[in-house]
């Protein structure tokens, strides 16, 4: 599988669990120091650019002006000057990783004559106002939030432009989870500076109880589900048998063996964490190229793991087996020696996501007992706790249905807005924050009932459903279509 | 005429000739102190409220959590529970002048059975998070911006609706010059807290060389010229007598007498500043209801002072004619016994407007020799000098139209957006950084050919003539249609 594509969904579901009690807003993070992707910078068809920000665009006090480099990427072999600019609005984590996991954008470039830009968001990858590790959280780590990222977008977008001398160029925006979802609020704010946006599985609708807070779960629940009923039972019936063994004498010991940990297991929540995590994000990766998963095996992801559950012989341990299918997630190439399943709680400070769910990210979650998984309730006052103890911050919970809206959505763009492309594929757990109806005529949900996260923005690989290259096939169109309609927009001036 | 108005024009101008050598960019304010309006409590319809704001929306700082409190005026008598709010985006002063000065809303709220809510700006009467001296400027009036005021309206208003228990109310925003800007730019980007925008004489196209430079003079001059040509010309040629006059051995006591100073004059530009602000001021509430303004003589103001020059014998003074013009607006009720030419220069730091001109509000002018006033170019440099003198700060000029747009409107709205009406009277000089022509069936330019600053907004009086009676009209019955195109979509959800 692509080691890239896992460290960004972990970071976007690493306050899934937020009040989960008691792994924290943080335990869906373990994977997040193995799997460094291998830059190999000469293969790479981009050029990196750095672009100076000031800090705040929004006060104008003396240390609004203090000024970052923010990193792009720039690909212009396929374009022709005057034509489009298509941009990815980078979401949390290096640039480098959604520009080789968003193959889509290379793929249609050349037909479209397109510039290629993907903008990394402030506080990430090498975009750091106060370098890699900044000290006092809160007061630095304060600037870190999805407007200022807007404001950074559209300011470097206008520049470039202008630079390229090439101002009458439409620009279209894209992006994936988060990204996606700053796509589809940067047209929503900035229609002077994207004339669309393709948001591709962007739960902007993942807040404020605006959709119920089971989906989540529910969702991959139904994944497993649907590919084997024993496997959703066997996994359901783990988290007994995990509290079992736990509760015993040498509970923790025992079960630091069973899983193979490198170091002994502090507490039975990494474990249970642990094996939450396979599950949520091989649910997320469900999508179609299974190639560039687990390759060894044929079928997609849920489907392999759930062959190895099934393929235990009759009363067999549901911890054992649904440990064995993790491990196919964590190593699906055999190498692995050991397991790391505890981290270091020090890292939290540095986790960038980690604050913007504290913040601004507010994203309520609970899950019920008809998943399978160990039920909790969404518990905010704890979840506020936890902020405040790791960055010292108070979560605005409603902000972000305040700056960007999203109750009643459909009545509020029902007349205002347009071009923007909402697809989601109903396998990822995240698309039950999607919008999954169209709004308008130019306000367009694309949704697939196959499909996982930000399928569609992937490189097209030859083993392709026709599902997703149809999916592919209109949102090319729906492009083609405002592109052309801004062209005609210009003559008409 | 209405002591409130004059102030708020004051206010909004004081960056008119921001580089206009050498009177500085508070050339404009000069009456600032004189026109403090009589407040009588027991006379209004208003309750007067206050709202706890946190500082920065767009950081997560501690600093950004402290809290100050905005005040609102509320107006329920009208009010039918689930009937439409209808809020003012109040600007760059205290908001009983806008409440006081925007009759047209307290005219109109029986009809629909509107509630009246005027919130008042940060940092403008007494909503001023640092007290009303605040020291370091920059770094406290730093967060006085247009973004900020803007988040500020849409938190008090869904605070608002939730504890009147009437969320499913429609919001109409209004409001005039700079307020009316934020009711345009507060639709275009909450459109999901406000169903449409009424945008009185907002210039909101007068940023970053998108309109004429010259536009803001030219207009006033031709007011004039209209009103006779004579006039125009007299005016004109008062600027070389003043400078003959100023030049001579004993020319500043001179001009002092001449202009009965209350205090010997420093400056001749002093005079210069004083003699164009009556002009400019005289124009944009050159507006139809005559008897609001300088009530003992008939006609509009314009007409009035250009009675007064005309009627000056053959062979008078340019210049003792220009005064005798100016005196009509600065004692238009006989009972000054000198004027105040000069103000104290450390009054700056405490100007509101001042500082957004300095920062966001950059909205260049010139003045060509066609013009009634001594010509003088845009001048960035001197003007980017002057703001870093004063406040400490440099100007963003772009940022304007990088977070609102302006640039080819028509295009970028054409496609996006609705419901917002653009008013403009064209006898204002403001109008012509505003919306002139109609952008789409639901974006609408409201244009009379007569017509001063925000005409529409006022109170609604026996004289007004057809136009603007028939321009209100037409306002109503657009308010009216999205009001019911709003019912009509709930019931479908």
């Amino acid at each position: 599988m692509s080691a890239c594509l896992c460290l960004v969904l972990l970071l976007f579901t690493s306050f899934a669990g937020a009040t989960y009690p008691p792994g924290g807003f943080h335990h869906f993070s373990s994977l997040r120091q193995n799997k460094k992707p291998s830059k190999s910078k000469s293969e790479s068809p981009f050029e990196t650019r750095y672009f100076p920000q000031n800090l705040d665009h929004f006060s104008f006090r003396p240390e609004s002006y203090k000024v970052f480099h923010q990193k792009y990427l720039i690909n212009s072999r396929f374009w022709r000057k005057g034509g489009p600019i298509f941009v990815y609005t980078g979401n949390e984590g290096d640039i480098d990783w959604f520009a080789s996991n968003t193959g889509f954008m290379s793929d249609i470039a050349p037909k479209f004559q397109a510039l290629l830009v993907f903008i990394e968001h402030r506080f990430y990858g090498e975009s750091t106002p106060f370098g890699k590790k900044p000290h006092k959280s809160a007061e630095t780590l304060g600037y870190l939030n999805s407007q200022q990222a807007l404001a950074d977008y559209a300011i470097l977008i206008r520049s470039l432009k202008q630079n390229l001398s090439s101002e009458a160029s439409p620009v279209v925006v894209f992006g994936g989870s988060y990204g996606g979802m700053l796509a589809a609020w940067f047209r929503l704010k900035y229609p002077h500076v994207a004339i669309g946006a393709l948001a591709s599985s962007a739960p902007i609708l993942h807040f404020d109880n605006i959709v119920p807070l089971t989906g989540f779960y529910d969702t991959i629940s139904q994944d497993f589900k649907d590919a084997s009923v024993n496997c959703f039972n066997v996994i359901k019936r783990s988290w007994e048998e995990l509290d079992a063994v736990s509760n015993t004498k040498h509970g923790l010991p025992e079960l630091s063996k069973k899983f193979r940990t490198c170091k002994a297991l502090h507490s039975q929540y990494s474990a249970r964490d642990w094996l939450m995590s396979a599950f949520v994000y091989t649910a997320m990766v469900n999508y179609a190229t299974a190639a560039n998963f687990m390759a060894p095996l044929p079928g997609y992801p849920v489907e392999q793991m759930c062959k190895i559950i099934d393929g235990f012989p009759r009363g067999s341990s549901n911890l054992d087996r649904a440990f064995a299918a993790a491990s196919l997630y964590y190593n699906y190439s055999g190498l692995e020696k050991c397991f790391e399943l505890e981290h270091p709680t020090d890292d939290h400070g540095l986790d960038g996501w980690g604050w913007q769910a504290c913040t601004e990210m507010v994203m309520p979650m609970s899950c019920s007992n008809q998943s399978m998984f160990p039920p909790f309730e969404n518990d905010y006052e704890a979840f506020k706790e936890q902020c405040f103890g790791s960055y010292g911050v108070k979560p605005r919970p409603h902000w972000i249905t305040t700056e960007f809206g999203g109750k009643r959505i459909e009545t509020v763009l029902k007349r205002f807005g347009s071009n923007i492309i909402f697809s989601n594929g109903m396998q990822d757990p995240w698309s039950r924050g999607g919008v999954l109806k169209n709004i308008s005529s130019s306000i367009i949900a694309l949704v697939t009932k196959k499909g996982a996260h930000h399928s569609d923005l992937r490189a097209a690989t030859k083993g392709d459903p026709e599902w997703l290259k149809e999916q592919r096939r209109q949102e090319v169109a729906i492009i083609e279509k405002w592109i052309s309609d801004y062209h005609r927009d210009l003559k008409e001036e």
